[in-house]
């Protein structure tokens, strides 16, 4: 990655860094907790989830939600509980009124009667919309994991 | 923890996002600096403090203070720095002019010449006030390790 | 470190937090993408890197530029993708137009193939000035890693 423009500065800017978080607060709470209708939701219908870790993105609400669900059931099963952390969020308006956010994340497993593990770093690039209820959707995600070539 | 409610969106969530993060900032330095006074007055005179990891709830600034005093000599005599990190926070305004606050916390330790650890992972839900200087208090907390069922 | 001052409560300061935030998430990418030119742009031409691990301060950009490609061609050759995560962000507007800024930073490495390491846990003391292009830029930096006395 390269970052060759200024930081933003404006209170407007200001202001969707801040909306920006309370989104992403709002949608790890709900991986995390096995929301997984809830989770697809934060998608647009035709949002795209592509990782390092996978051949091919998931494609669409109906494939996120069911990768969702499958990861959540396959984590209750082991008992451990996870986290996902988003920090060092640079978000960048674009012309078209979308937003490229670029951040980092932690996943942070929990095993039952266990301790935390920091299981993963990674980077994220969203491109996020507005939804119809003014909220933010995300139309693509790019994860990489770091410890991927 | 089920989430169905909108994202925040308005400037006025924004900034409410940035000063509770602010607040949260300025509380935790206090409790991993010691200053058990200092952090006891960023709780209500009956502040709650709620623990799945504790038999009994914390109820009020003097237990808080001792509770957080004993912990910092302890801590200093075994030699270890702890750093409380929220993030992912999601910031609720209520009708009474309180604050929902559900954040993720993780506690690092460092021991002197040592490596840190991720001791723990918890989540953390406070209902936040307005005290009579402007700023915020903690009426209420309950703090979940990830670890225990 | 001893904080005795309120919280910051007002919209200005919520604003300036959520645009401290989006310059660190600018200047941390830079330094992990190891992007050392444009990381020394981030500091005052007179700028200061100090550290508690190291017996000198860096003084001025053309050392900390410098100082920033080596630890990036070393992290290159052993096959190390680090993570700089700052957070509890607590900013404090000077009278004289500068910002000073604590917070709390963890260096999370990761070798390909690997899993990823909490390797330290740090405080971070800057005093921020504004730049020409009206983006903030770091005057002072303290470092003081939590397992050194």
């Amino acid at each position: 990655m390269s970052f060759t423009s200024s930081p933003a500065s404006s209170a407007a800017d200001a202001a969707l860094q801040a909306e920006v978080q309370q989104f992403y607060a709002w949608q790890m709470h709900l991986l995390d907790d096995g929301e997984a209708d809830a989770w697809a939701e934060t998608f647009t219908e035709d949002g795209v989830f592509a990782a390092n870790a996978h051949p091919e993105p998931a494609r669409g609400r109906e494939t996120i939600r069911t990768a969702a669900a499958k990861a959540a059931a396959q984590r209750a099963e082991e008992g451990i509980q996870v986290r996902h952390w988003l920090g060092m969020l640079d978000v960048r308006p674009q012309e078209d009124g979308s937003v490229v956010a670029l951040s980092y994340a932690l996943i942070v497993n929990t095993p039952l009667g266990g301790s935390p593990q920091v299981h993963l770093s990674t980077t994220c690039r969203d491109v996020l919309v507005r939804g119809e209820n003014g909220g933010w959707l995300v139309r693509d995600r790019q994860v990489k994991r770091d410890d991927l070539a």
